[in-house]
């Protein structure tokens, strides 16, 4: 009923694995004349040559190959109702993230709980390669904790939506800057780095928004942070306000996106191509409600528009063990449908798909599925086949069919897939006998009652075959007597 | 450990429902000014007048509040490696989708199947509001068994990328053009609509593709259909192909997402906005591969822009029990982090959250729970728990407590829930024993040893009670008299 992360599509036995890596270089090396943007980005790597799926037109905002993730499991994901982690889950987390080579990690506030301090301390002294950042309300009395605990940074965030300062903290503009300004410049004075973000952002008066984001980019903040706390923007609002932004300011800007419309991904993607520089991500996007940007599917978009910048940052195989890990503390499935590690993100089914596959993966595929130590599988048993996908399974079985034969199998497959949907077994089944009756002259195109009368006796032999193994293999009754099998 | 789409979040215990329904009306009612856009749309309902979430600037392309859906769960959703629909469940899918309001229904070729062409014909029989259309390759042979299933409408679809042109049925964009327009002239002919599609039309030659639209555009088609097959799009892309294709033709504009990047609601809601006019869904996403735009996930921002709009035109309680028939039907749960149905979707945790959702719900909400027949949430039992929400669990329990004495129980919950999460059993506990402290004189704010003393007692008082009801309850040994309990 359940898939878990690790389950195969369906039953294994209906698919095919198919190895199509030596096929990838016959993929067509230019579209359109155009070979992506973003020739060279501020590190200075390469960018992929061919890659067709990249963005047409270069934009010297654009920073899609040129970003940081602000990891933040260990705070927002603890906002997840389901959420309770302990300390060694914290380091374990901790420690899979800084292997995959996220560039920060966001814990939760120390000013929270005194157990949330100690961990926080803790993970500060774990020696990662990833930055530690921890994450607190715009007040001195959580700034002056915070700094005491050895990260290597303070994000600080406060409401200035008219909603929030309505309803929540009760404070006004002028309060805020004054208590911004002074929070930012005690943790400066500390050495370490400070971001300051609004919260509830894109409902927050624009011209309010820029002069606090002004404000404490004259004073030297490290980053200013864009929060849709609630999950209402689109992507052209965050385009928009980001590229604003990055006008009005010269420091780093970060960006923090709910999912409340399933439109987190792409509004982190189009907050980069407006110039953003940081991305919060949560693993599996799990956080306050549906939480936010997810980890894998981040991942996913800024791979397929530069796969080899995303495969020089970060170790891709990894991203399925640490969703696991996750998924496994806070008591939740991987969802079927998640963006690489979904149940069937790399089955493909309708025969014009499986054909096209099986020729060329880059036909119906922006991810590579070997690039996350993935497989790719064709299913060939259901009403939906085409030839082309049967083919493929009568050469990797070595029978020697033509065309039209294969044509012709193909057409017993769908019908007998129309009542039930058929194993590889049941598939193989059909092929065999139908590859002995045309052998043995018994069989030829298009003579459906002989087929159904050579898979009719097969099924028959097997079944004889079946009872006799049964007797042979059922243990003898208790009260009766040995009788041995017939030979 | 795997929460199904009927599960209240986590442990109902840990829960407090909010009703906040009096509450929606103290909303601020302008938010910079501005109340969204769309004034007037094409089939001139109001626009909701008060909402802060919407657009803000107009823009005379937008159709975000003035589109169709064409839901593809039996078409597309067929395609997903767990489908297998039967008659009956094909029929079940259709009529609740009709009852929810989808404006379209599109079902697999009949030429896929013999099977597939009897249930085509059976859902055209029975009578729907909703229109009914099935999905071909651009080929005559498919087009003559279409035109007579009685549908009412063919969607038609070929391949134009240099991939598929190449690697899946090899044809040029002359062959292709000459057998679209035999294709649509036939459809037309029979009086029914009829769309031409491209396939993977974000690879595809720009110039070819806008030359093809237009040439089935002045032959009269009804839409043209743009396809990301691959789940290759973003945004910006999505808007300035669609933007463009706005000023070439005069018919509907279709447009279909794959969802590989965790894109495609973002994309569709885009599109929208450049002047799309009908956007394909399937519940829960289901399709090739991770699917396409979710039927529920793009309600959820379409909402957001315009919620009467929404509420209008679909019977939004139905999408839960929608969701969980599909679900059903292909094995798979309803994702944790669905939008809308979501295990935890209106549930909200960290302390400022709750206090300013219980202050007013649309701090920290875009969406109202209860126009999708749904219940919001507030968990209390947390460290990241704070003294207001606290305060609304008090006065839910008609005890009298002062903010000093919330704020010190607060402290006490904080602590404990460090340990473990604390179920509402275990919060109301010790509100209730806090309460009676300070009725009896026994405890003052601050008194944390007292405090402890009282729980103590108060869980030791339990534990014998337990016992003695343990001893009244327990059935006596069979071999041991019975004795009476002491009184």
């Amino acid at each position: 009923m359940c898939p878990t992360a690790d389950t195969v599509p369906t039953d294994p036995a209906q698919m095919v694995a198919v190895d199509t890596s030596g096929r990838v270089g016959r993929a067509p090396t230019a579209v359109n004349g155009v070979q992506g943007q973003n020739g060279v980005h501020a590190n200075g790597k390469p960018h992929a040559k061919h890659n067709p799926y990249a963005p047409r037109a270069s934009d010297f905002l654009n920073n899609v190959s040129n970003f940081s993730i602000i990891e933040s499991t260990l705070r927002e994901g603890e906002q997840f109702a389901n959420a309770f982690f302990d300390t060694k889950t914290k380091i374990a987390i901790a420690k899979a993230l800084d292997a995959f080579g996220v560039e920060y990690i966001e814990l939760t506030s120390p000013a929270a709980s005194e157990q949330s301090r100690l961990d926080c301390e803790a993970i500060c002294k774990l020696g990662l390669r990833t930055k530690i950042l921890t994450h607190i309300r715009c007040h001195m009395d959580d700034a002056r904790i915070a700094v005491e605990t050895g990260v290597n940074g303070v994000d600080v965030v406060i409401g200035t939506s008219s909603f929030l300062r309505e309803f929540s903290h009760g404070k006004d503009m002028t309060y805020i800057t004054k208590t911004a300004i002074e929070v930012i410049e005690f943790v400066k004075s500390k050495g370490i780095e400070v971001r300051f973000s609004t919260e509830d952002s894109f409902r927050s008066d624009l011209v309010d928004l820029l002069s606090i984001y002004q404000t404490v980019d004259k004073i030297g903040v490290n980053r200013v942070g864009i929060a849709d706390t609630v999950g209402c923007a689109n992507p052209r609002q965050v385009y928009d306000l980001v590229r604003t932004l990055r006008g009005v300011v010269h420091c780093d800007i970060e960006i923090h996106l709910h999912n409340d419309t399933g439109m987190a991904i792409a509004n982190a993607y189009t907050a980069l191509e407006a110039g953003a520089t940081h991305i919060d991500t949560s693993v599996l996007g799990i956080g306050e409600r549906v939480g936010i940007t997810p980890l894998g599917g981040l991942v996913a978009c800024l791979y397929a528009a530069n796969p080899e910048y995303v495969k020089a940052k970060y170790n891709l195989p990894m991203l399925r063990e640490i969703e696991n890990l996750v998924a496994e503390a806070v008591e939740v499935n991987v969802p079927f449908m998640n963006p690489i590690t979904g149940y069937c993100a790399f089955t493909h089914k309708a025969g014009i798909h499986a054909k096209a596959i099986l020729n060329n993966p880059s036909t119906y595929e922006i991810l590579k599925p070997e690039d996350f130590g993935l497989t790719r599988y064709v299913a060939i048993g259901h009403r939906l086949t085409g030839w082309n996908a049967v083919k493929s399974r009568v050469e990797q079985l070595s029978l020697t069919l033509t065309d039209d034969q294969i044509k012709d199998v193909t057409a017993k497959i769908k019908e007998l897939a129309d009542v039930r949907t058929q194993s590889l077994d049941d598939v193989d089944t059909v092929l065999r006998v139908y590859h002995s009756g045309i052998q043995s002259g018994k069989l030829a195109v298009g003579q459906k009652e002989a087929l159904d009368r050579l898979l009719r006796e097969h099924r028959e032999n097997s079944m004889s075959r079946e009872r006799s193994e049964e007797n042979l293999n059922a243990p003898a009754p208790a009260s009766a007597p040995v009788v041995p099998a017939p030979a």
